[in-house]
């Protein structure tokens, strides 16, 4: 089903600022939520309004951001999120980011005691719309063992870099460091078939093809094995190490509505211009792109993508036509609605 | 077979002082190279040496480093290597780098117009070393088409992010961008077994299990499909779009003894102290990494190893035990030293 843009953005803001949340701030919320669900990334849209709603109403994010500088150079500014709003806290540290490399040509900007802030690609594209390249990390809840582990240990900690492109909507990774999503899974699980290796592993950490072993008691596997483990613990340390703040087993999962989640972000941005002329840069990126679209397709295939193409395409069509959102997100949110005493998405 | 580590210094410094190349320049060269086979990682070490040489006899990198600072700011600095030795031109980078970061808190040096430059790890440590964080891109001659496409046009382009422990060997990430390595596709053929999912594709971009195919006319697939190409993209383009140098379809192999490679690298450096107290950091890391040493071991697994630990573990074996090397490669060796007319590594 699809749903107003419009309809969908007032329904959103409602519900924060229903809680006493500014509006600004709650504009800032609906707006990633909004993005993540118009790009088709449903795992990261209004499906996450709901347990949003509750961390906030049980104290567990702050309902109005307070948002403190513990240290601030030339180049790199410390944020402490005080468990504010996890979008609130990114979008003002990426903006920082961003104001720094105006000036200095890199800016980076380490986030402690942030909450889960979407997707990653919404910040690093800050960074593109300035002509700057954009670096963005965050850590999770552990969700995956070390490789010879059996107890969760890494998150499966998103990395976006985005790149402007001059004719074109930027370039835009926005990847986790889990080989496959956990809905992959439980999807071969219910048509009873095998997955391929490296997806998962077992309760005792041990490699498996069968979903229901991965399912009941084991564990996501990270991508290409040692790669994505070593990639996912650095990202533990450009992130919650490097900001003082948390990381690994100290996060508890954003579903526990027992405790703080606490989650830190690495933003950087570096200012193109500072170092080749725009135009250099923009001719040389487009040549890039020519290599990889203009090149010689696989048997069965009509295109090469480039990273973010393809959610870029959806986007322009949900744009038109409506967010899509599946029936059961809309159930929950029209609970949700009755709970908060606001209007409805139906109404 | 085991040789002499002063043995292989002297002899590897004297191949390139041979040639004409300043001492200080032939001992950057051989020291990375060393670093390489001591840690096992043999494709990049020593094996490596008379394919450099033979690049130098034919001027296509320069005997005597020639390093120009086009552009340099308080935090940038873009380095023209005008084709000199690519250990000599990344050394210096980091150096610049991590001097930047020194005053400013992160340093970035963008280098075009470099060479092979060896293990990316060597220059991660640098930064380690002065309690910084190293990060290190480098792209490569193209070895893997786009995701759906049959011809090369990113490289296996190497990363390596590098972090200091206080009490044990820094974590060091050093990755490329392919699901595995070639060596072991071309392994699984001699063994006539078949090669896993992911591993490779056929000369017309199909996915296949039969190393064959990889082997005649195919091609490697990129680590985790879209994740690894996103990466291997974006590292193109942080590395020789950003620099202003060649990427993609420009560089040819460096077996291609006719034409300069060009290869293009970035090096970024982040002074921890400037962010958080040392000891803070420090306690923190140490913390992430008992969280993977002690966590619950897989069944038939007795460690969980950190990245770059099981190559720290080689390398002090081999510091004692020599050199690890081939009997292919100690073969050409003394074939060069004949050229050369030097001391062979049997003298």
């Amino acid at each position: 089903m699809y749903i107003n843009q419009d309809k969908i953005r007032k329904f959103s803001n409602q519900c924060f600022t229903e809680l006493g949340m500014p509006e600004e701030e709650a504009r800032v919320i609906t707006e990633v939520l909004l993005e993540a669900d118009l790009r088709e990334i449903h795992s990261h849209g209004f499906l996450r309004l709901p347990i949003y709603v509750e961390r906030i109403k049980k104290e567990l994010t702050k309902t109005k951001a307070e948002i403190s500088y513990e240290k601030d150079t030339d180049t790199m500014t410390l944020i402490d999120g005080n468990n504010s709003a996890g979008q609130v806290v990114a979008y003002q540290a990426m903006e920082a980011s961003i104001k720094k490399a105006e000036h200095f040509g890199i800016g980076l900007a380490a986030v402690r005691n942030s909450n889960h802030f979407g997707i990653s690609a919404y910040y690093s594209l800050m960074a593109a719309k300035k002509n700057m390249i954009g670096i963005v990390i965050s850590n999770t809840a552990p969700l995956m063992p070390a490789i010879g582990g059996a107890e969760k240990v890494i998150g499966n900690n998103p990395i976006s870099i985005a790149a402007p492109l001059k004719n074109y909507e930027p370039l835009v990774l926005d990847m986790a460091m889990s080989n496959t999503a956990f809905g992959k899974i439980l999807y071969a699980k219910e048509k009873n078939q095998e997955i391929p290796e490296g997806w998962g592993v077992d309760a005792k950490g041990a490699p498996t093809t069968d979903p229901n072993k991965v399912v009941n008691g084991g564990f996501l596997a990270p991508v290409g094995g040692p790669k994505g483990f070593g990639l996912a613990l650095m990202a533990e340390v450009l992130t919650g190490v490097l900001s003082g703040g948390d990381f690994s087993k100290m996060i508890p999962s954003m579903y526990d509505v027992n405790k703080k989640q606490s989650i830190s972000h690495f933003m950087l941005s570096i200012d193109i211009n500072q170092l080749i002329p725009l135009e250099t840069y923009y001719n040389n990126v487009e040549q890039l792109i020519s290599y990889v679209k203009d090149s010689k397709k696989a048997t069965g295939a009509s295109e090469t993508y480039l990273p973010g193409e393809i959610e870029f395409l959806k986007e322009k069509k949900n744009k038109t036509q409506g967010v899509p959102m599946q029936e059961q997100t809309f159930d929950k949110l029209n609970e949700l609605s009755k709970e908060l005493k606001i209007d409805s998405l139906t109404e």
